[in-house]
C-alpha cells in the first residue's frame, strides 16, 4: 500500500519540524520579517572576501544553528538535503565541507527549500533517518552577477524584476520531538509556458505554482479554505496575479489566505525591491524565520508552502530557450 | 527501527532495477563498452543546434527508452530523480519538460547517477513510489566549454585529465518485477583534501571514494572480496592509484575486483583520452550499458558501484578554493 494520494502527493505519519534557523542580510533585516530572522548582518560579504564565500558562510551558519537549536549533534543527523543558486550548487557543497553529515545535493532553483523538505520527510517517514537537515540559501549580489548583470554596471531593473534574498534558512526534521508536522508533499512537474524574460520570473513560475497547487487540492480532495495560509515561494506581485487567474481557470479561488513569501519579505514602497523577494533563501528564510514560529505558536494551524523555481541557465537563455519552472507544495500542521 | 546499518548505509528490502537505457556519442561507441550501448550517434550535436541541446536530447531519449523498456508508461512513474553537469542542471530541467512526471532535480557532479539511485531506492522502499526514473547525463563539448576552455582554442590536456563522457544513462527502479536488486546504499559526505587542479579530478575525488568505500565496508561488516566487482565512477588511472593507497591506509585491500567506470569506458592507447572517462554520464552509461546486463545475466552476482563527483564551480576555483568531492556506494545483487 503506497503512502500516497493521487498522482503526486506523498503522505507522512510522523515527520516533525523540530527546529529552524534563519540568516539574512541588511535588506532582509529592514523588511517586514526582519525582526523574526535569527541573525542578520549589514556586511554583504559577511566578513569574507567575496559574495560567494559569504553565501557559503550563510549556508553553513544556518545549518549549524538549526542543529544546535534542535539540541542534537552533527553525528545525530542522518542526512542533509540542501542546495542553493550558485553554479554547481557551490554554496551547499562548500558549506557542507565542514559538516560531518552524509549529503544529498539538490537543485530546484528557488524551489530548493521545498524539495529539501520533501526528500527529508520521505527519508524520515520511510524509516531511513531519525533526523535530517534541510537547508537552502542565496545571495543577491552573487545571483545578479551570475544570472544577470554585474552590480557594478548599475543596470536598471524593470518593474517585473524581483530581488534575490540574501541569507539562508535551515530546518531539522525528526521522527522524535515536537514542532509542527509535515503531513503531505505534492511534488511538481517541470512546466514551461514559453516565457523567456529573465527579468520576469514571476510570470515564468506562476504556471508551475498553479500546477502544484491544483494537484495538491485534487489529490487531497480539500477545499481552498482548509489552510489558514497558502504561501507561494517567490512569485512576487506580477506572478501572484497570474497565479490567481490560472487557478480561477481551474476553478480554485482563495479568499484572504493566499500570499507569497517574496511579497512578505520586503516592503515594496520603502525598499525599492519592485515585485518582491526571490531566490532559494526567499521561501527558506520566510518559513524558518516567520511561518515556523507562527505554526509553533498556533497562530497558523494549517499551512501550505509552495516554493517555486525557475530552472533556466544563462546558456539556455542565450540560445533562445524559454524558462522551465517547477513548484512543490508542502503541507504543515501545528501541534496546538 | 531504522532501515540503516551504521552511520550512513540505508538498507532496502525490495528495490529492483527493472530496466536500463544508455545513449552515447562517437567516442563512446568506439570504446570497449561501445557494443553494449543501446544507441550511439556520430553527430556531437545529435541533430540539434548546440552541444547543450544535444545533452538535453540524450537525457530525454535515454529516460524515454528506460520507461519503454520497463514496459510501463510515463504516468506509471511516480517520481524522477535526475541531474547533469550543465549549470543549473539544465539538461535535466529541459529534458524533463517533455515528460509528465513529478521531478526532483539533484546535483552531485559526476556522482549524480549514484545519488539518483539512492534517493529512488529510498522512495520505493519507503513506500512512496512503485516506479521511479533515475537519469544522469553529460556532454564532452559542453563540459569543456563550461568548466575549462572552449574546444576551439585547442588547449593541450595534461596527462592527468579525464574525458567527459557524452551521453546519458537511465534506469527504472520498481517494487515490482525482476531485475537486479539494490540492497544497500552508503551515502557520502563532502570531503576536501585541498586539491586545486581542475585538470586532475581523479586526485580530488579519490579521498571521497575512499571515504564512501570505507564507510560501506565498516557499516556492513563485509570483506572486500564479498563483491565480484567494485567500480568507482570516474577516478581514472591517477585517481585509482591514489584510491588504492588511501584504502590500504585504512586496511582495505582489493585483489582483481576493483575497477573504475572511466577506465573501462575508453581505450587509453587508441583513443587519446589520457586518464579515462568522467562526467555524470560515465558511471551512468557504464552501468546502464554494461554492468546492468552482466548483473541480469548473472555474470556478476554482487556489485558495488561508487559514482564519484567533484563539487567545485569555476567561480570558486578562480577565487582560489580547492575542490570538494563526494561519492556514494550502491550495492547490487543479481537474481540468478
Amino acid at each position: 500500500m503506497l503512502k500516497k494520494k493521487g498522482r503526486s502527493t506523498a503522505v507522512f505519519d510522523n515527520v516533525n519540524v523540530i527546529s529552524s534557523a534563519s540568516f539574512g542580510g541588511k535588506k532582509e533585516s529592514e523588511g517586514p520579517l526582519g525582526k523574526y530572522i535569527d541573525f542578520t548582518t549589514e556586511d554583504a560579504m559577511y566578513g569574507e572576501k567575496s559574495w560567494e564565500k559569504a553565501e557559503i558562510k550563510f549556508f553553513r551558519e544556518a545549518s549549524k544553528l538549526a542543529i544546535t537549536k534542535a539540541d542534537i549533534s552533527q553525528s545525530d543527523v542522518d542526512y542533509a538535503f540542501a542546495g542553493d543558486l550558485l553554479n554547481q550548487c557551490g554554496a551547499s557543497a562548500y558549506g557542507m565541507r565542514d559538516l560531518d553529515i552524509p549529503f544529498f545535493g539538490i537543485y530546484g532553483a528557488c524551489s530548493t527549500f521545498g524539495e529539501s523538505l520533501s526528500l527529508g520527510a520521505m527519508a524520515i517517514d520511510g524509516k531511513f533517518a531519525e533526523n535530517v537537515l534541510c537547508t537552502a540559501g542565496s545571495h543577491f549580489c552573487a545571483a545578479e552577477k551570475q544570472f544577470r548583470f554585474p552590480l557594478e554596471l548599475g543596470t536598471q531593473r524593470p518593474p517585473s524584476a524581483t530581488w534575490t534574498v540574501t541569507g539562508a534558512g535551515s530546518c531539522i526534521l525528526s521522527s522524535n520531538g515536537n514542532g509542527p508536522r509535515i503531513t503531505e508533499v505534492t511534488t511538481g512537474k517541470v512546466v514551461d509556458m514559453g516565457v523567456k524574460d529573465a527579468a520576469n520570473m514571476g510570470a515564468a513560475m506562476a504556471p508551475a505554482a498553479a500546477e502544484a497547487i491544483y494537484s495538491h487540492f485534487l489529490d487531497t480532495g480539500r477545499k481552498t479554505n482548509y489552510y489558514d495560509c497558502v504561501a507561494t515561494g517567490d512569485l512576487g506581485e506580477v506572478g501572484r496575479e497570474l497565479l490567481k487567474h490560472l487557478l480561477a481557470e481551474k476553478g480554485l479561488y482563495f479568499e484572504n489566505n493566499l500570499t507569497d513569501c517574496g511579497i512578505e519579505m520586503f516592503d515594496k514602497e520603502s525598499q525599492d525591491t519592485h515585485c518582491g523577494g526571490s531566490g532559494c533563501a526567499c521561501s527558506a528564510v520566510a518559513f524558518c524565520a516567520y511561518f515556523y514560529k507562527m505554526l509553533c505558536e498556533g497562530k497558523i494551524k494549517k499551512m501550505l508552502l509552495i516554493p517555486t523555481g525557475a530552472l533556466m541557465n544563462t546558456t539556455a537563455s542565450q540560445q533562445g530557450e524559454s524558462i522551465p519552472s517547477i513548484a512543490h507544495a508542502i503541507a504543515f500542521e501545528a501541534r496546538c
